[in-house]
């Protein structure tokens, strides 16, 4: 783990470099765990743009031990303020952290005051706003294989409730996100990775429905979006099942969004546009004349965080590159009567992206 | 609901009103919740110092529906870059919104660039940092409700735990958390508040230990702390148990935790210096010689987030007022030993603080 980290601070140390930074103050916290393995709720990080000896961590005395242990290989510091001490401690130096840059993107109007106050006239506080992000796009191998198992525990947990009859007429929706969410801890992930939509019938046409005491009723569709957390990394699916023989509208639609969706996972392809993955998916739902029942975005990284950069919608910017996890996941929703979303998580590879979420896209009728 | 909301956002109009501000821009989702109920995951909202009628309400596409309901009073904008909307909405009437404050504690450096640029040079930006948070200090009747249904929840599932013998030598600090936190949903709550804290043995001597596959063992203390979520508002107890019969160094250090517990409970009087009610618990520790062996705070304040003003420690500020819902929880932990908890969520008041967790504080050996 701590050559990991090593490997990544010397990736920002480049970038910092590049953009002429002597060294970068990071108080996100997912950003700190991302290059320490920090996990508590408190903490700085100074990093250097000329040597990784010279990056310093700061927490507090609650995590004295947790920080020992996680953070075994940098010099550490114990302040409750941390990200002032850290400020404070380029300060010391000003020579060496002349222009520190500080995530604008993170540190409030306010705090920025107290971090130059606590840096001193000295440095000159820079905005480098996303360099950590840039990063974290894209997932090196421990990051893809949290993933592989966030997803593996939400599809083995998906499998075990279709097979202990977990989906039946009469049950509410609540009961049954409850029973999924509690298979996925059983099948290794440490917490869900957000709040379930359990969505029945009429429902299943809200995009992001919670759970409520609707009661699901044979004919229905049963639209399931959920995932597990593990390693801190979250995983992303969503399938759509009907109870009992599906209608003909069903199939038809839920056919649609099945070509959407495989359009669309046949796009992830280095290089390409994440406007232009968005609109080949979206162009066979545009063609069957549904191009209004499909409201949202195509799909979104997923990492540290469920929803990050690249969006893959109407507003994203850039390209793919090896190694980007995102989900793909088209929508097709009929007010008042259903609807269908199919949404897997992969990851974008030299030639094929690689399929996380393993559960089949078949229409399921239980 | 709205003539809740509707008192809350005439109190904070007062408050603008007393500082020269002719608006507020409020970007704080919990916030917005506060004054409108909205409950979903983007929104701005913008109070005009004059007139609720002027207050306009923004949130994007998807929560057009989910609007509709929850906040039926005001006027709603829909736009997905919600918080620039209304900052241009200000602009376009600078006459009116000459002077508007925003959120400087939580819109950040990068944040401001884009609301001044969407305001335009008529309106004057002003920092106006805490201002709700200032009259969330204070809880009203609907809030004191929904705490109270999260504190029974709490209270019933640690009930239930016991009866049902789920605490016994053998399981696992996870298990016993999965089914804490199980039955807490069983007892109405939508969610936990926070992971729950299972700490047997010498773990019980972390005082934020999460939860692993250490096994409980008879002679254990087990600390659990916990707490459920109803409408938003988080509970917050803190028991330690005995498994089996206590040795007598456990009889010790607990009577002394609840003594200095009584003691704070006591403190909480209106018109009361924080760091005095913090002091007054503190000092039954230190002189029974264990001073350092409490290192945290006392309580805080909780509501609407697990952890908000006031603190109740060294480096609190002001007051005690009626309405205030506040943790006591001191603590004695003997590293390698093992170390004791206890807490509850009160609300201060006029004459006695109301208690709000309700399971006993006595020693119980189960």
């Amino acid at each position: 783990m701590p050559e990991t980290h090593l490997l990544r601070r010397a990736a920002l140390r480049n970038m910092l470099r590049e953009r002429d930074l002597d060294a970068l103050l990071i108080t996100d916290l997912l950003n700190i765990r991302y290059l320490t393995g920090f996990t508590g709720s408190n903490a700085a990080l100074l990093v250097h743009a000329d040597d990784d000896d010279r990056t310093v961590f700061c927490t507090d005395g609650r995590y004295l031990t947790q920080s020992e242990h996680e953070v075994p290989d940098l010099e550490r510091v114990i302040e409750r303020a941390s990200a002032n001490a850290m400020a404070g401690r380029a300060g010391k130096d000003s020579q060496t952290y002349r222009r520190t840059g500080f995530e604008s993107q993170h540190v409030t109007v306010e705090q920025l005051d107290s971090l130059a106050e606590a840096a001193g006239s000295g440095v000159e506080l820079v905005r480098a706003p996303g360099r950590v992000e840039e990063l974290r796009m894209i997932k090196d191998d421990e990051e893809v294989e949290a993933l592989r198992m966030a997803c593996a525990a939400a599809d083995r947990a998906l499998a075990q409730l279709v097979e202990q009859g977990g989906l039946r007429a009469g049950r509410t929706e609540r009961e049954v996100a409850r029973e999924l969410e509690n298979l996925m801890l059983d099948h290794g992930a440490a917490d869900r990775a957000f709040e379930s939509v359990v969505a029945a019938g009429p429902n299943s046409a809200i995009p992001h429905h919670r759970p409520s005491e609707a009661v699901l009723r044979a004919g229905d569709f049963v639209k399931l979006d959920f995932g597990a957390l593990v390693d801190g990394y979250h995983s992303d699916m969503t399938r759509t099942l009907v109870l009992g023989q599906p209608a003909d509208w069903q199939r038809e639609i839920y056919d649609l969004v099945a070509s959407a969706q495989a359009a669309g996972r046949a796009a992830l392809r280095v290089g390409v546009a994440v406007t232009e993955v968005d609109a080949t998916s979206r162009r066979v739902i545009e063609e069957a004349g549904h191009g209004d029942d499909f409201l949202h975005s195509l799909g979104h990284g997923v990492g540290l965080t469920l929803h990050e950069a690249p969006l893959l919608g109407k507003l994203g910017e850039g390209t793919l590159a090896a190694g980007m996890a995102v989900t793909v996941e088209p929508g097709v929703y009929l007010s008042g009567r259903g609807g269908v979303r199919i949404e897997d998580t992969l990851v974008v590879r030299d030639d094929d992206p690689e399929l996380l979420t393993l559960t089949t896209k078949q229409l399921v009728a239980v």
